[in-house]
């Protein structure tokens, strides 16, 4: 049996601090192909390219590894690379991240990294996304990969429940070692935002996206409570959007 | 009391037929602003613009209609709206649409038009998505117009539950009318993606995504059924991605 295929991506562009220390994890487990965008995605949600064209370019930039450059989305690179660039031979494990920032609760939402993930189980492979609680672009993950390479670990030994890929977020560098792994819930919890508005040097009126991060969740098994208490949270997520409970109410209600 | 206030955006921009058609039938349930984007924003998911400027500039397109058309994406219009256009005036319901196209099933991960619809739900306002299967420009929507209204009347009438927004989607116009309305959920399928490898003038290469949509949904209950047998589907939608079954089961493989 030969080594296993893993698919890398991320949403923060092909260059950036996370994706090269994924790489190298993901070197020690498997045969590594790149396949991640070509600029920063963050925040780009689960957008793919319908209206307009993609670029693909092969690069050196892992050197050993085969790496290409993609003009679009997270999504869009995983779609490419399955399509495309690996056509029959499908990856034994999809990987993203590892991002720069939380991807915790609602921000699975707005994420880059989990669109990833997540389209890799639409296509039926195991996927993981990896997110650092800490923006900094050269941010500290030495205290991380040792749990990123036991994630990826299990997954492939164990697989994952069809339609099913993990959200795994890790607490910033602390002085204490991280505790453990828990696996959570998406909290209750949102993004309170404020426009700061603004006037360019033509006297034309523009806003930047700010506020803050508000969370409603008292619990103590969802991912916000195990990031705020140094462990590393894992979310099972799936893309079946139905709220189920409000079937029979709105049948109900509306009296059809 | 007052008329209900009513937010309109949609996905395919703000001089699409799609959102001048709901803007006339909301017009007749309540007091309207639209906030909408600027150029076609199909495909973006839930998109949000963090690490860039949004212009946000009012227009008379509506004429008697407030309405704001914005550089973002339809999740930024719904935020911004909130946040700055009506500050403190709630709406009693955001509506989305009338997308030119399909968002039954797996497209509403990619649907801009739901991800305005859902950011409403986020906000805790009860929020509709609505789409035509058809994606012409020029649409025929007169078929529709009537469920739009009683689905829209619903929704004000009886509220939705907390979290919870609906996807709506029409089938095409057809010499039979519509048979009815029928609350469903989500159906199993997915976008079989082909790329069509081209070179530009200079010799470069680049690629349109295209595909065939995959249907492995044998029930009745789903939204690709109820379209398939001309009936509006409405799908309520809620955004906990967590696949909550498989926590005890990650649990238990994992050994943590």
């Amino acid at each position: 049996m030969g080594k296993p295929l893993i698919l890398v991506s991320n949403d923060d562009g092909i260059t950036s601090k996370g994706i090269r220390v994924l790489v190298e994890i993901m070197g020690e487990l498997g045969d590594v192909v790149v396949v991640a965008p070509d600029s920063p995605q963050s925040g780009m949600g689960h957008a793919i390219t319908v209206g307009n064209t993609l670029r693909l370019t092969e690069t050196d930039i892992f050197s050993e590894v085969k790496a290409y450059k993609c003009s679009g989305t997270p999504a869009d690179c995983v779609k490419l690379a399955k399509h495309h660039v690996l056509k029959d031979k499908k990856p034994d494990l999809v990987v993203s991240g590892i991002n720069h920032g939380s991807n915790t609760s609602i921000s699975v939402l707005y994420s880059g990294t989990m669109s990833a993930a997540i389209e890799g189980a639409i296509e039926d492979m195991p996927a993981v996304g990896f997110s650092l609680c800490d923006y900094s672009a050269d941010a500290d993950f030495s205290h991380i990969t040792e749990h990123v390479k036991f994630i990826a670990g299990q997954v492939l030994k164990n697989g994952l429940q069809k339609g099913v890929a993990l959200n795994v977020n890790f607490p910033p560098k602390q002085n204490e070692s991280i505790k453990g792994i828990k696996i959570c819930r998406q909290a209750r919890a949102k993004w309170q935002e404020e426009f700061d508005q603004r006037y360019d040097p033509h006297g034309q009126r523009y806003f930047w996206m700010a506020g803050n991060f508000v969370n409603f969740d008292k619990g103590e098994d969802n991912d916000e409570w195990a990031i705020a208490n140094n462990y590393v949270s894992v979310v099972p997520c799936q893309f079946d959007m139905t709220a189920h409970h409000a079937i029979s109410i709105l049948n109900n209600d509306w009296e059809i």
